[in-house]
Formats: structure tokens, C-alpha cells, sequence
């Protein structure tokens, strides 16, 4: 956690707050350290407090370092409000009109609420060494799973049962799954969020496989699409598409590159190939303790990329009613250029 | 769904609303049936709207009976805002300060916004049939991956592997964990929250059992103590407390009754046998399509318990590096008594 106070003081300074009140939990945790389910910050020039209740003050002590602890007894929003003063930054996104409202009450005068929310967001985007190697160890996690489902087969199992089991091998291995693995069959590929079901895996399909995992707070995220047996001329066509569409999206990804930017030169080659409307999402998110957060590779994003960044790189086509493909890499953002955490071979793979 | 928007309504003309708008997405669930990740309500005289996107058209058709869906495609809050008119009432505990203002810049003039969270909350408390039906099928998987947890034995295994291997159990048989299972042995049966580790579950130890299924939406919860070989005295004696305390309030459950009159019987036995200060939680809450909801069974809770609640009856005793024991049923209120779920022996049961 070390130095992510100075950042958020910083700031804090840079919008002319003279404090940050954090309740987003997640927020917290990317300051503190702090895993509980009950605890904010409030940061400024000389003031570095962890609040939670007492409950987890045992657990505070263990996990957080470079904040002091208070525990609050009784009044929760009247033991943050009596230690905040001035022009106070708050996460607007996420708290509630209630909470914002009542807490509100119990300020002293002359204490002003500010909208601040997605500050520490921000300051998430770029990891440091200690998160990249939580990242990269999810990501090795995620994979080992993944090369033992491959190894298990699809063939003649049900989406769901391979999903299952996926996720079961990654809690076998100590981890978490960090999103529900999506495993989507023949059209089913063709729905991007598609649940894994009933439907068993045949000879002749693709199947869209999307799973991370997560360790130590920290997620993973890749896509890989297989061939049962001998798919046809379209799947062929349609998985190359995608392929030369992420293999030059990813080429591209290094410091000073715009969300946008990336995003269209995936867009561009599945659109010259006669695909563009059935790229329907975008190329791109940034990954950590959220499976889903910044920066954005897509449309109208002006996110520029910066060292220490990690994002996803997958475009896919989706065809009705008929069949998906997507691939997915895993990747941290480079001074010049990137590295690849995602290990699982991008040609068209045979399984069964 | 059946007369879910006819209750609301009526809940809008008691507090002088012209319409209600619903954003949390359980309480949309509740009141429509869709299952998606965004989706919105209004609801009012001769108005019953769902509000979704594209991305879920397709399932709203197939989820939403009884209301009409609307699919907005581009402005989500502006779509919402059109429909709006009069007095408003939001969910002002669940809805964020920016969402909030964004909304506000957006309503007709003359359309005011009137905190009215928890409204939906109030109607989920009693259960319809169809409610009912889903949550003894809940309950019957979590005690089916209960069953086969037990004679799999816990001795020798570590706390994590019994946890994992019962969530993986109730997924098998087709549900999903309502909340990530506690089996917590020892001294670690002391944290009333603990998380399964890697300790390893021990000759004269109790093991804390804690887990409940989730099926259609729909939660079950449940608690049982069980005895690794012979526990002691002390042992015997903390789970011969525990048992009467739940029974009697278990028994004195019906219609009528308030939260903490429940809550005190349990609480004066536990009290009167000298380990008052060792219950240091509330003696049960509600069930539904969340696993903790309305009632409250609590001090200072004059919740009065309605025919068609489901709630927990759960009281325990923690000595601190010691040992703990909780015993939890998992019961209907009906109007002259209750339904257990709950069929496991409540005896102390010695298993390996």
C-alpha cells in the first residue's frame, strides 16, 4: 500500500479539497489493505485514518499499515462527520442520497461536501510492482485451470458443466473465479454474456470460453475460442478475422496510445472483412481489484495508456443465431510496448 | 409476479406519490421477474413500466409478464425522466448522489423527487406462494449438500476443503451458494463470521456449519454445531444452552410477535445460564430473494412477524480462543405458528 496516500493526498490537492472521505470498499482496500466489509478513509495533508468498527479492529491491525486505525463504537456516520472539516471530497458515485444526506447532518459548520468520486479510480489505473505480481500470479492461476479444462475435454459435456468444473479447479488451486467462466456453444458464442446451460458441446462447434481468476484480492481475465473437431470454411474465416483483428490491436498497445485509437484498428480490420456490425462491444478494459475498470479501450474513450496499466485486448464477432468468436488477451501496458500475460496458444485449436 | 405492482401501488397512494420509481435491481427482480444487470420500474396508477436496454429485450419478453417493457436505446436517465411526472418517489437508499443529480437536470419542470427507500423492501417481507415453493426447494438442496457433507466426515480435512467441497456439491445439484459457506472449528468457531482456513478439523472439537442454497433467486440459510469425537464438558454444556435458547424461541415463533420479544426469550436463557455477553448477535432475520432481508429479530426491533415471512432463528454463544456454537433454523411464520425447513437433528451429533 505504500505511497498510495501520498497519491491520493496529492489529489486531494489538486482539486482544492483539504479532505478525501473514501467509502467505496474497494477504494479502501487499494489504500488500506483492509479486506473487511466495514471501513472508509478520510485523507489529507497529515491525516491518514482508517475508520471500521469493532468488529474487524483484530483484523485492521493484521492487514493495515501507514493508516491509523479508529474504531468507532456507536455513531458510524457521526464518528466519520466529526472528523472531517473544510471542503470535503466524497465519492458521489457511490454513496447513496441517504447516506450523503445524513451524514450531512452531523458536519460542523462550515464543512462542505464536494463531489470527488472516481479519484482513487484513477490512481488504481496504474499498478505497482506489488500489484503486478498479484496480477501476473492470477493470471498463472487462471491458465493452470485452463490448460487442465483442455486437458479434461468438452466434448459431449454440457456448457455448464465445464464452467463448473473450471471454477472448481481454480478454487482447488486457492483462488477464486473472478467473474462467472462463460462457456457458450455453437450460437450460443453468438451472445457475448451468454450462461453457460444446458446445451452439450458437439463435434463442428466453437466454443467461446472466458474465464479469470482471482488471488489475493487481484484478477485475471482472458477469452480463448476452440474448435470441436472440423468447424467449416465460416468458423475458419470468422476466427481468422478476429484473430489478425486482435493480433494488430495488440501489437499496437504501449504508452501513449488512446483507448480509442486501439480500439479502432481492431474495429477497422473486422469492418474491411464485412463484420463491422457484429463487433458489438468494445475492445478493451483495464483489469485489478475489478475485473472491470479502467482505462477503456473503445469508442469515444480518450483514456491514454501509461506503464504499469493492465488491460484486455479482445475483439469478437458475434453471427446470430449461428456461431461467436473472441480472443482475449491479458496484458500489462509498457514505457514501450507491452507484456503478455495470457501463455494459451491464439491458433485455432482442435479439442475434444 | 402476480399483484406485486397492485401492493406497490398502493404503497405510493399511502404516501401521497404520484409514481415510484425502482432502480435496485432486486427490487425490479421482485416486482417483474427479469433477471438481467439493468433494468428499471415505474410504477403509479395505470402505470406499469420496465425500463431495460437493448442488450436484455430479448429477455425481458421471455421474464416480464404484467408490465409493459420499454427499451430505451441511448440517454438511460433522460428515457427514465420522460416518464416521470408529479411526486416521485426514489430509492434514496440505494441510488447514488450523482446518479441523483444527474436524474434531477433531466425531469420535467414541476416533477419532484421524494426519498422514499425501502418501500418494495417492506412489500418482500411476506412471501407469496410462488415464493414459498422456491425457497423450501432451496432449502431442500442446502440440506441435501448438508447430508452428503456429513458422511463425506470432516475429521482430517481442513475447514476450506469441507466449505469448497459442500458449495461445489450445491452447485452440482443445480443451485448456487447464498453466501460462501462457514465451517469454522475450535477456537476458530468463536468468530461468528470466520472464513474457512486451513486449519484442520480435530479430534473434541466443535465444528461451526454454517450454509445455505440459493435456487431461482431465492436464498436459504441454516447453522448446525456438530461434535468431532467427544467435545468435553464445557463443550456439552455451551451447546445444551444454545439448544434451549433457540427452542424456546423457536417455539414462541407466530404471527404477531415482534422481533425482539423473539429475540429476548433466547437472549434472557443465554443470559440466565452466565453467557450473556457471549451472544453477541441478533437472534435471526429474514429470507428471500436475499439472504439477509426484513424482519429483524433483534432488540430494538419492534418488526412485528407477519404469516409468510421466512426468517432465521439462530442465537449462539462465542468464547473467545476457545470455542462457539450456533444453532439455526430456517422457518415460515404462519398465522397461529411456523414451518420449520430445517430438518437436521438439532441433537448434538458426533460425526467424524
Amino acid at each position: 500500500m505504500r505511497g498510495r496516500g501520498e497519491k491520493l493526498e496529492a489529489a486531494v490537492a489538486a482539486r482544492e479539497l483539504d479532505r478525501m472521505l473514501v467509502t467505496d470498499l474497494t477504494n479502501v482496500r487499494y489504500l488500506t489493505g483492509f479486506t473487511g466489509t466495514n471501513g472508509a478513509v478520510i485523507c489529507g495533508p497529515e491525516t491518514r485514518l482508517f475508520l471500521t468498527d469493532f468488529r474487524y479492529t483484530e483484523r485492521a491491525e493484521a492487514e493495515v499499515a501507514e493508516w491509523e486505525t479508529v474504531t468507532i463504537s456507536a455513531d458510524w456516520l457521526g464518528g466519520i462527520a466529526a472528523r472531517l472539516g473544510g471542503r470535503v471530497g466524497f465519492e458521489d458515485d457511490q454513496m447513496s442520497v441517504r447516506m450523503a444526506e445524513k451524514l450531512k447532518e452531523k458536519l460542523a459548520e462550515g464543512t462542505e461536501l464536494v463531489a470527488a468520486g472516481g479519484e482513487v479510480e484513477k490512481l488504481r489505473r496504474v499498478k505497482d510492482s506489488e500489484e503486478l505480481r498479484a496480477i501476473a500470479e492470477a493470471s498463472k492461476l487462471g491458465e493452470e485451470a485452463w490448460r487442465w479444462a483442455l486437458e479434461r475435454g468438452f466434448l459431449g459435456r454440457s456448457e455448464r458443466d465445464v464452467a463448473l468444473a473450471t471454477e472448481a479447479k481454480i478454487r482447488e488451486l486457492g483462488g477464486e473465479p473472478s467473474f462467472p467462466a462463460i462457456v457458450a456453444t455453437g450460437p450460443n458464442g453468438a451472445l457475448p454474456h451468454a450462461e453457460p446451460g444446458e446445451r452439450v458441446i458437439a463435434t463442428g462447434e466453437l466454443v467461446v470460453f472466458d474465464m479469470g481468476a482471482k488471488l489475493d484480492g487481484y484478477c485475471s481475465d482472458g477469452t480463448r475460442t476452440f474448435a470441436i473437431g472440423e468447424v467449416g470454411e465460416k468458423g475458419r474465416e470468422v476466427y481468422d478475422v478476429v484473430l489478425q483483428a486482435q493480433l494488430a490491436a495488440l501489437e499496437a498497445i504501449t504508452a501513449g496510445r488512446t483507448g480509442e485509437e486501439l480500439d479502432t484498428i481492431a474495429r477497422e480490420l473486422i469492418g474491411e472483412a464485412g463484420y463491422g456490425e457484429a463487433f458489438g462491444h468494445a475492445l478493451g478494459h483495464g483489469v485489478g481489484l475489478e475485473v472491470h475498470e479502467g482505462p477503456r479501450l473503445a469508442q469515444k474513450s480518450d483514456d491514454v495508456l501509461a506503464p504499469g496499466e493492465v488491460v484486455t485486448v479482445e475483439p469478437g464477432i458475434y453471427l446470430a443465431g449461428e456461431l461467436g468468436v473472441r480472443i482475449e488477451d491479458f496484458v500489462i501496458v509498457r514505457e514501450d510496448g507491452f507484456e503478455n500475460l495470457s501463455t494459451l496458444s491464439k491458433d485455432l485449436t482442435l479439442v475434444d
